[in-house]
């Protein structure tokens, strides 16, 4: 990888993570792998996150969304955190997260607003103007 | 439903579903049952789909990545079309597809894909400028 | 929506989740968003779930089974508690998950089975009778 | 396996099937092998589908349910098939097709719907008495 | 089902579950259902896991990678100390769970690497040899 | 990336995909986007498919069962392909396919099975040796 990716990795990374605690993913692979978790965050990171066609915060209703409809609340998390911090509003993460309704069902909307609340009782921010 | 809601709903069908000669849901839901079929159209096109907390360029993206991890090929199809209708670009629809790969693998990007392709042929826009 | 669908929303409702204690769905739509909350509530319960053309207690093992394959565990104790309550027996309910080994395959039998399992001992009806 | 459960899979088996003419699972496991094959016939139909603890109307509404939100249309026009067999009106069979949607998403109801419009077309029960 | 079968479903069970603590599917099963626990166990394990087709070593890093992207933590946990028990490495079962992304994503892939390290940590076998 | 990555990009693709008509995943991309069709290729062949860990013909059936429990028909073939060029029988293909029903289901089973079915007869290697 040329030093550009290296550097689109890093900028990033530290835009969608600034402040998150939790275990991120690429600190998980490293755990088991230097060099593979090395080349994953390149490539998620640096090859495709890193495009910019289209814009930060469209990309990350894009994934609250996906990540809801697949039920996985962890990486959820990690992600509206990251929708935060490129700043989308909470009423536009629910509203994302509601809309999946009519593809995925509601069970995983339940999920995934649960997550939601979680994360902005964590960081001030329920009860959400009305 | 108040008229308010038959309104918005015929609106928001028109925007979306402009030119698509593929059966439409809402004709096959009526196709079984007149008076559930005109509930479900009223709930999803005119009190969820109607809504403005976000632009209908971004609700449409979230739309297609939802069906794309999904593996919704049909409705997919329906969606890339109201994509189109409301402005996005081929461009950011198979970007979104693309983005898609971190969290639900390749096997329904790629699926994903050919049906994009198979709409833009069909609309004289293959191939995309690179 | 009419005071007709208010009334069998209400009805409904009362029915499935009476001496339910977990926050219900409706509780939590409403806590981000009252009025689609609302919307949402009346929609599901009083336009899909009043429906009479199948009766409630098989309505229920549809929705425990449909649940239990699309590994929802928490959305599933809430139907299991109103299958108990519009008279499904411990016995009908082990069926159906079990049945839905042929289509889900057995991890998610197995987990229905613990959440049926807990339920059944939070209300005193646990072991069932072989 | 003692006769017993040859003989019940041989009569389950012809009360779902009657009439059926796609290949049937266990044909195509005999045409890979035909121990393996015979063994899960006679524990899928023989051992878990005669069993007797819910009647075969109920079984295939959940049967054709789950196979609904686990978007499986090949062998969902069989148990759709099979639901007739056993008494179950297109009525019924449309109702739970139509319940999952809170469950599962509106794409498989969509899915779900054109197949047993199919069913229902090749039987000359179709349109259906509204 | 004849004594043979019962002779393999001890023994293969034997050396998948040797010293696991957590509760075994069979005696989930059999707490709802004596009869029908025991059918599903011989038909399970001494049916289709006795065949010897391929190794219990490969049949193993197959079960783990299946386990990872259908997203089953629990019952991935017992497979990832089955496997450990019929001799594959940390290294191998860590290698298939990475293998996964491609075809599932990296969410199902995060969570599969959080139980084998708990696992691995429970055996006193963290941190790998890189 | 490196000559050495494209290097074994360009080997490890040759091994499993020779002889294969169906449009690869890598032509498909560079339709839409040379250079991140390049990337994708790079890292999945050339970083992750090309690591030694595992044997080719292990992590060929773990991708056929991966697939088949996704239900991921037209992949699988690509990988049914690819299971036969690296050294797979068809008789252990068949065999990992049967296995993923106690976690997957049947439908998914039935499906893989048919796939099999048609790359076998495509090749004159059906019907196999029972």
């Amino acid at each position: 990888m040329s030093d550009d990716v290296v550097e689109k990795t890093k900028k990033t990374g530290a835009l969608y993570f600034k402040g998150v605690e939790e275990e991120k993913p690429f600190e998980l692979w490293r755990s088991f792998d230097q060099a593979l978790g090395k080349d994953l965050s390149l490539f998620i990171t640096g090859k495709l996150y890193a495009r910019e066609k289209i814009a930060h915060p469209t990309r990350q209703l894009v994934t609250v969304a996906v990540l809801t409809v697949l039920n996985r609340p962890e990486e959820l998390k990690l992600h509206i955190l990251a929708a935060l911090n490129v700043g989308c509003t909470p009423d536009e993460i629910a509203e994302v997260i509601f809309q999946t309704f009519t593809y995925g069902g509601i069970p995983t909307v339940n999920t995934a607003l649960k997550v939601l609340r979680e994360v902005l009782k964590e960081k001030g921010l329920w009860p959400m103007d009305g």
